[in-house]
């Protein structure tokens, strides 16, 4: 019941009341979405319990008990939302969103060799190269299957499945081209983009994507949506290529990339601006990481903040964030564009700081 | 136009004439069949460029030439003629199994370090490990995007795109659980038939069982069948054990099992009779490759003999063999059945000459 108020007192109060209110939905908002993505991890695992068998099944259950942010679920959540669904609606496709992104991370720890992942051993670290392989294929095709319940109509399953089975082969792709970049001595803008479009894209553009097929987009606008929002994953690989050198990855040691023998945003952006870096760059990169020593990693960042790439790779940033953001796809969808702009410059926050 | 005849002459001549009528049948399906397979492998490739990209794309088209026998692919065209459908409209269901088998062959070469598939280079040694996972993932993802263009309902590509989906996670679980035999001493009938039911079973029976759907069987009928037939896989996987030690697989050397440390069908049915080998047997399989020599290999092929395991393995596929034909899955499905009986004793007919 609401108690009866002057009309004065109401003037004075309102503002007031108005945002307890405002905070109140916060709350509320933020606990929907604590509660969806605890039913995202139920889900994921109740996946992999009801189509795996021993021993394969601990291993996966294993995995994906070692956590992680969620952040693509956290996105499919939020489009339900933006698209006017009941975000709990939603789950089976973020749970399938979440287990195509572990499928990649246990590959990717194989392939580059990494040994530790969300502060525990690696899949193939634990249970050897082999059953890693195992894994991640079982992990592969877990998503498809986690929309088996999903209260939808089988063809709009299938328009589901088949996105996440496209994207996924662009992950794959980009992932390959990303190991031969250096090698092929392919330096520039175009492969680099490319690149991070298909490895890193799909992550981003399938929570929106599936999320709008779910709530009854044609498969055409979806997929238009989908294949503009690509971008994010490339906006997200800028920025953690600028990180690895310049931020706080959290992972202790800098230079990462320049270490490994990566192509980065920062090495493309060199590159444009000092073409006669070329032989040199190339050479530190392929080195192998044991002889690369911090005072390497000291002297090409300053280098690279010299040439101004590292400047131009913020301002890189920023153009895809803008074009995202103004992207046609979205014009018609609001909700979703407020949802995108708002990721973008989550992503992008960490740049600010670096460039004065 | 058909010339007349007299009666009598007719009579001769009517054996004959139906004699060359169904060779000439036998042989328009046999053109018909190879103009199937054709088409099958032309749909995998066309699948493999319309969805991937360089570098990729050329990798996985490098190995899909490597060609192979299509067996599966032969077992959808037969299945589309048990149904009573135009093995054509299949195609794409063909290429589908096919290109799901080479995803396993690929991660299967680099797995057990065997260097050469069908007289080529494996594509782990051609294009290095890392590229060798991102091959095996991408042509894990094509079965579901080869159905695409099919003239069937999208709830109907669904549950054949499930299908597919659930019969790969199977295989991975088999694989998985194979890996694990020897190590975790699950030396028994039990584990060797549920590996092998995984490991192998998905690819024989995904090739009915997605036709059934395509032919419009409901989809817990097609799934049964398809449950009832992954015993061809434990067949086939059991055929190739006793092969492997007492036939001519055509790669050289006998005795490959024993040498690289494979629980297989021979060893289970030993240690059944003559548990007192147990540690024996083990040692020898957990030996060094090159520490097996030739003679081990003689001394037991002997025992293996003498022991009764080459007979109970033998009795062991004629039993499965017996089962399937019987099964009440195939009973309301008399096409059907012809070809898994035809199947299956094409898998096992080796293995007559051997129990003599």
């Amino acid at each position: 019941m609401v108690p009866k108020q002057s009309a004065s007192l109401r003037l004075v109060a309102e503002p007031t009341s108005q945002s307890i209110l405002r905070r109140r939905e916060e709350r509320t908002q933020a606990h929907a979405l604590e509660r969806g993505l605890e039913a995202v991890r139920d889900h994921a695992l109740q996946t992999a319990h009801a189509h795996l068998n021993e021993p394969l099944r601990s291993m996966v259950v294993q995995h994906l008990q070692t956590g992680g942010k969620q952040v693509r679920a956290r996105i499919v959540l939020e489009a339900a939302r933006a698209l006017g669904e009941e975000p709990m609606t939603l789950v089976p496709i973020a749970a399938a969103c979440e287990l195509l992104h572990n499928a990649t991370l246990v590959h990717d720890d194989l392939q580059d060799g990494d040994t530790v992942r969300r502060g525990e051993p690696a899949v193939w670290v634990r249970h050897g190269e082999a059953q890693a392989i195992n894994v991640g294929d079982a992990m592969l095709m877990l998503p498809t299957l986690a929309l088996e319940q999903m209260l939808l109509m089988p063809s709009v399953r299938w328009y589901i499945a088949t996105a996440f089975t496209r994207r996924a082969t662009e992950t794959a792709c980009g992932q390959a081209l990303e190991l031969e970049l250096l090698g092929r001595g392919w330096l520039g803008r175009g492969p680099y983009l490319r690149a991070a479009l298909g490895k890193s894209g799909p992550f981003f553009s399938l929570p929106i994507e599936t999320a709008a097929l779910a709530a009854g987009r044609q498969p055409t606008r979806a997929r238009a949506i989908g294949d503009a929002l690509l971008a994010l994953g490339a906006l997200f690989q800028i920025r953690d290529d600028v990180l690895d050198l310049f931020g706080d990855k959290g992972r202790g040691q800098r230079g990462n990339d320049l270490r490994e023998g990566k192509v980065s945003a920062l090495t493309v952006t060199h590159l444009e601006r000092r073409p006669e870096d070329t032989e040199e760059l190339v050479a530190l990169l392929k080195r192998d990481r044991d002889e690369t020593h911090d005072d390497d990693v000291a002297e090409w960042s300053e280098r690279l903040v010299l040439s101004g790439a590292l400047e131009d790779t913020c301002a890189w940033a920023d153009e895809l964030l803008r074009d995202l953001v103004a992207s046609a796809e979205l014009a018609m969808e609001p909700g979703l564009r407020a949802l995108v702009s708002a990721t973008a410059q989550t992503i992008a926050a960490p740049l600010t700081g670096l460039r004065s």
